[in-house]
């Protein structure tokens, strides 16, 4: 059986637990994010709770079954109730996603938590272009995002980052995943145009990211979360071709993958790492 | 006429109330439901105002024709606005709806806010079966929730919860209201499997419960905003049985609701109280 | 060519500009309009950014191609970032838009945050007639809010507030749109009756209003926003008679636009100022 046929039933087993484990996600998101990201981790099978304050992060993570931190928006008492939770789930051995919103010189308190949180080694990284780039140019001392970086130039680039994380997700026209544990990048592609055009999708993906996280490896869940979306992305924009109701047929399709569409219609290739 | 044909009466005058009168409800909610919560209020024919800052509480409340207090996601300066505005509340008889979200053990510092706001005389609590069972369970010295309960047992537990408000509502597969004024319990049967697949909507019916309690007796405004829920949820699935689709035709029945379809689609039952 | 024509060409233009440009349009608004605002102004063209906080918001506003400012739900740190953003607009130059939501006697705190704003000299002032109204009636040392004033009188009564800003954009039933350059009221009709059934759709108009403001003027930047709007809203209505429904076919609207459709279906008359 090939690698990435491997990958798929992987994938496969991963989108079965989450129906039938229906793990506990933390999320300490952005506002902009809040009820999209609930919506599309209900829809997806899992069970989102948003515990985002300073007094109650510890004792909640200790018995989420993930944990996803997200820092789009950040409060003073949203900044500390990360970096409890964060702290508690690397002490705890829960997996956790950090979606670093904006990272860079323009954004730098945000950029600073950001920094800070990587000392928890978060399980998965997960950002588009621009923010992986800078985070991985912050690492190497070199300054700037530039928005035109192709999507190589990107991925090979924030394999630095791997020394913080076990996996990293780059979200874009198609989405990398880099594998520490295989050692191999897989490149997914599919999705639809209109997602970037629809808020907070960036956000949902990383939280159904943490969400497979608790039922699967971290290079099964950032694959399986990322084929979840495309494949639901594709077949929501056959039904509706304008952002409002693809967005309403988006979620339906979120909900309504199974084994077969995921057979059907995942589409990956398995790049050699750089 | 029988007991349940007059509250049915009851309920179909406290709709139409609702609608010549649009009350002012303020809203101290969680960031995941606020939108929601304001959408559904509008459909419903309320007047929606999420006013949750405590500089702005005490003078707001005092106009309010209704109050709905939320703890899904606290943070300070809203958690010091429930104080003032449920203690206006009090002094000024605006009745007001305590929704103790995620009550219990792990999250204590809401579960701190809530006992505190329990002085406060709340008209309403209403909750899922967990809430209600840990919120009662902590007034008689038990401890932790367990979610395998059934709704009999949660309904007869939560009774004690009547020496600090007139009316109880849990929500779960079937709804129960435990009325103190009338000395019964009312079950409240509908709605659709895919309700608790769309986050806030507990919180949306905590918030339609104080909009009806503007204009009716706080059991009647119980009854009134879960038969509200249970038809539209019903008629929605008719129309559309996914996620997203679903919330769009939800928000359409909740707005279309009328005394016919309160008359044809309502499905209640008079209970002995415990 | 009459004025008239003339205005609906630059508005056409700036609908060009908007597309060809996507500024970068930084919103500091309540959580209830967070995700709608954003999907508007993302359907709309623009390229939105929820940034809020006081320690991002001096760099972020210098790089913004416009600033909406919106004092719907404000927190202690929202309110300090108005003010710093405001302050950094003003300094280089980035078009804002101030909308006073809720400014009047009741809601002190933040109607004193409008009156420290108002110092910054907002590009335009965006709001519904009670809260324009009262913004007037502040400075004229006048009290309260009438809200069974009639538009004439409002918009006659706003004009005072042209020493604090370029523009003044009034909405209800028809909008008021009051240009200093140009020393003229222009009144637009259209829209749709279920558009106030709908959370936070005057915050997105006001966002839309900045995003048009990066590419236009004052005045064709809050007619084209409040043009943009009641096209959405009208042809939306055609499709769709209930608010879920309507709201999804809104958004599709909102991103549907082109020249054709506002030279089609725009309705505006030139009124003489006052």
């Amino acid at each position: 059986m090939s690698q990435k046929q491997q990958l798929i039933d992987q994938v496969i087993q991963a989108w079965h637990a989450l129906q039938q484990q229906s793990p506990l996600v933390q999320c300490i998101t952005n506002s902009v994010a809040n009820n999209y990201v609930a919506n599309v981790l209900l829809a997806a099978g899992a069970s989102p709770a948003m515990i985002d304050n300073p007094f109650e992060a510890e004792s909640f993570t200790q018995i989420s079954s993930a944990l996803n931190i997200n820092v789009g928006t950040p409060t003073t008492e949203q900044t500390q109730a990360m970096l409890i939770s964060a702290k508690t789930a690397q002490q705890h051995q829960v997996p956790w996603v950090l979606d670093p919103v904006g990272y860079g010189e323009i954004l730098k308190w945000r950029s600073e938590t950001v920094d800070q949180l990587l000392q928890f080694q978060p399980t998965i990284i997960r950002g588009n272009a621009s923010e992986m780039s800078a985070l991985a140019g912050n690492l190497t001392q070199s300054k700037g995002v530039d928005s035109t970086l192709n999507s190589q130039d990107v991925y090979a680039q924030a394999q630095s980052l791997l020394q913080h994380t076990e996996c990293i997700a780059i979200s874009g026209e198609s989405d990398y995943i880099i594998s520490k544990e295989l050692g191999i990048v897989i490149q997914v592609n599919g999705g639809c145009h209109l997602q970037p055009k629809i808020t907070a999708t960036g956000c949902a993906l990383g939280a159904l990211t943490a969400a497979y996280g608790a039922v699967s490896s971290p290079t099964i869940a950032a694959l399986a979360s990322h084929i979840h979306f495309s494949i639901a992305g594709r077949l929501a924009y056959d039904q509706a071709q304008n952002v409002g109701s693809f967005n309403v047929m988006f979620l339906d399709y979120v909900h309504m993958l199974d084994e077969n569409l995921i057979r059907q219609y995942h589409s990956i290739q398995c790049l050699e790492s750089v």
